[in-house]
């Protein structure tokens, strides 16, 4: 009988295929049995971690376009079927993400001989360290990890960091790690813009010398490099909110014909949708597009929910009119504004989590949505959150190497980041899902009866008299978003009371029950 | 022949009417004829000064609702109706406001035979000193005085001002002569709301002891003290805007019956429209008066409109709803409203002036109306300038008097007087008459091709590149509105340019072309 080692080496050679984890991500694997003519692989993997079959079939004819390849993970009662996706050089690879611990059997379906009916087993163990698996909608209005800890998305911005050489975009990702985000919006093709006329290290598709693309088919390279990078995010503990498609584009990619739009889709949606922290955000600025039709976008968000078996956040974000959030397949409102007493309305319309993911950015360059005040930053993280939304940041100034976080990472320069981050503390510090409450006189969040965080905005009232519900006993904190500080306010409240300010604006008051 | 000085005093005995300038003004009088049986006076007053005529006759009966008295000024081939008023003690008036300099004649008519057919004369001599005439619509969307000069409406607000007795009224005066302002927003009626518990010193109908207004008959002392008042503003350059209804009584004035109302309007506009520094505001958040429908008020502007011979300018304020500024006899656009954005699609939809009279106060009270911060209020001042639009400022600092200048006047505490005052130089300094520009790209109000204000709110840009108008070189000045400081920028600017700019948050910028 031959030992695992030998198995595993047999197999390798003689079946071509192998079960591995991505390159960031470390999983120990093992191979356990054949059955009948088809070999079967097991892993062990960790819940929501990601699980990859690899095969390999000699490429004939574009294997991009040809017959494709498929597999069914089943759980017990319940089959859930992932597509593959070719890598280049005569290599397929299956990837899954496991939601459910035990023991999972797979089975390939293709009309490709080598790639049909290889079967195998992974066994799912709990998820370790800060493995909570992907971001959902909760509670209607907010966002928890599949395991069910909040997760407030705290996003920033930097369109075409993966498109600058690993030099910057190392620097951008230690400017991640010892930052407030947990969130980046971030295009999967490179861009082409003012402080943007770099060319990009990878490309998507192939091209020839002249640049002309081959929409039929894709760059292997340019998606190992993107995925690592999302790896890379993931152990930062950083939901990538991948933009699908933009309109600032000297290549070609914002306009392909249709055929190739979905292709690309459904080829991203392989590579991509077992990265548990992958969002999918059908553009930037969609309606700058000029190219695609409102039945495109449909489309688009059509084929990415169909392809994705994980149902992974869904959105798009607009430069003047709002695409339509009520339509099923939109899981939250991604939006571009600086009216952020929208919210309330969106909220109510929609049913949905609003993201103000685009609120103007910190900076000074001379475009005016490219120019707040860290102040102005930190005044609209803060209405979002008493509106019951959530925000995002950005930031553009001016740089003798034309180095902008917004686009292209690096470094942070800006004032609002600590304030942001302190915003999050007190967000983690807090019962999570605050809703608008019915006493608006204020602007402020809470759970009835529990919570409750005002910001004061312009106004700098010297006493605040409210009614409370009866009952309860309230500690009050006077909150400085700006200055970063906490100051409890001596006493309790209860019922109707009066809570002394200190009657400057840009105040938050945080009340708390405490029996 | 009698002398002149025996023929007054003969007239003034046996036919007991005199001429004569109200209180404040000094106006030298002269007594030139006498024509067949009736007396003939003749004053000299300034264009647009006030010539009063006082006749007696014995009040019979409710001289407020019996038969009225008018006169007719003419010069040349026109006449101007004017109402008279009775001013208790058997004294009845008419006063009017000569719009033109030369020689009127007047007569009076009554169906009270002592007061009917009165002649005179009145040299009407040009103004001097600060005497500009009145304030109407200029250019569409903004104000001049009579005599042509602009007008640039820098309003506050202390709506109960003349009800605080003399010594806190004089100190409300000295604050208003060493301000910035040149309107005022304020009451007819006197004030009950929260700071505002005290009862005035005069009322302006008579009151049986347990407080029982007769709305039949006015208070002469109540009016004789609010025209001292209102003249001693004009001497101060300061418009009265008196607000003729408000909701806010405990008295009985805002629930009157409509015959009352309407008698109470005629006798003030009797009383004042020759007064003129006199703006008409039908109410104080009209809206909030639920014993008034919207033809109440449709008819009081009417009333106004037909007593008024001098069409003093006329609006009305709102709480919530907006009254319908586009009916004919609304003459500007007043408005509660913090949303100083909406002031172009105003300007465009009524093409009126219109002037943001309630932006919220400055101050430190627990209404959040009345508490935002003196930057807030300069930003909406500048906000609302490069809107092509007007601000009103108010103060609502917490007192241990309860005196806060919103309401009762008395001095003022704030910081933002001082920026407005800066601003107004701003204003007094440039061509006038600022009308949002075709490029909006940052809020600017200018004249094409002259002049050009900017405000760039939360932007900071550190550059910005404009066209300007082909043919023109511009200097440019850096505005700090809140540290009231102007710097030049180096150098001209022409055609395609760009501007340095400080990359600051609340900066303005001035542009005037040079040649």
């Amino acid at each position: 009988m031959l030992t695992l080692r030998a198995m595993n080496a047999t197999l390798l050679r003689s079946l071509r295929y192998s079960t591995r984890r991505a390159a960031s991500c470390t999983i120990s694997f093992l191979l356990l049995a054949v059955t009948g003519l088809h070999a079967a692989g097991a892993g062990t993997v960790e819940r929501w971690d990601r699980f990859e079959v690899t095969l390999h079939a000699p490429a004939t004819g574009n294997p991009y376009t040809g017959p494709g390849l498929r597999a069914d993970f089943s759980f017990e009662h319940r089959t859930v079927t992932v597509d593959g996706f070719y890598d280049g050089d005569g290599t397929w690879r299956i990837r899954f993400m496991p939601d459910a611990v035990g023991t999972w059997t797979w089975v390939t379906h293709s009309e490709i001989a080598a790639l049909n009916g290889k079967t195998g087993q992974l066994i799912c163990v709990p998820p370790s360290g800060k493995n909570h698996g992907p971001v959902a909608v909760s509670h209607v209005y907010h966002f928890a990890y599949a395991d069910g800890s909040p997760y407030y998305p705290i996003g920033t911005t930097a369109y075409a960091w993966v498109h600058q050489g690993d030099q910057l975009e190392e620097t951008t990702l230690a400017t991640l790690k010892s930052g407030p985000f947990n969130k980046i919006r971030m295009c999967i093709f490179p861009k082409n813009y003012d402080y943007n006329k770099n060319e990009p290290q990878y490309y998507p598709f192939p091209r020839d010398a002249a640049g002309n693309n081959d929409y039929t088919r894709f760059n292997p390279e340019f998606f190992a490099h993107l995925e690592k990078r999302i790896d890379q995010l993931q152990s930062l503990g950083i939901e990538a909110d991948l933009i699908l498609f933009h309109p600032y584009d000297r290549w070609g990619y914002s306009k392909m014909p249709s055929d190739a739009d979905d292709r690309y889709l459904r080829y991203v949606v392989a590579r991509l949708s077992s990265f548990r922290n992958v969002w999918w955000s059908m553009a930037n600025e969609y309606d700058l597009m000029k190219t695609k039709t409102m039945s495109d976008w449909d489309r688009f968000f059509r084929i990415v929910q169909e392809s994705d078996p994980y149902s992974h956040l869904r959105s798009i974000h607009n430069s003047g009119p709002m695409y339509d959030h009520s339509k099923s397949w939109v899981t939250h409102v991604s939006v571009q504004s600086s009216d952020i007493d929208k919210a309330g309305d969106w909220l109510s319309q929609y049913r949905k989590p609003v993201v103000y993911d685009e609120m103007k950015y910190e900076g000074n360059i001379p475009k005016r949505w490219g120019n707040i005040s860290a102040q102005e930053m930190t005044r609209r993280f803060w209405l979002a959150t008493v509106s019951g939304a959530y925000a995002g940041h950005g930031e553009t100034y001016l740089d003798p190497s034309d180095v902008l976080w917004w686009s292209k990472g690096g470094v942070l320069r800006g004032e609002s980041p600590a304030r942001i981050a302190f915003l999050r503390r007190i967000l983690e510090d807090g019962p999570g899902g605050l809703n608008p409450t019915a006493d608006r006189y204020y602007p402020n969040a809470g759970i009835e009866g529990e919570y409750y965080l005002y910001y004061f905005d312009v106004n700098g009232p010297a006493e605040y008299e409210l009614k409370l519900p009866a009952g309860g006993k309230y500690r009050a904190d006077i909150i400085d978003p700006w200055a970063m500080t906490i100051a409890p306010v001596a006493g309790t409240f209860e019922d109707k009371t009066k809570i002394p300010l200190p009657g400057k604006a840009g105040m938050a008051l945080r009340l708390r029950r405490i029996h």
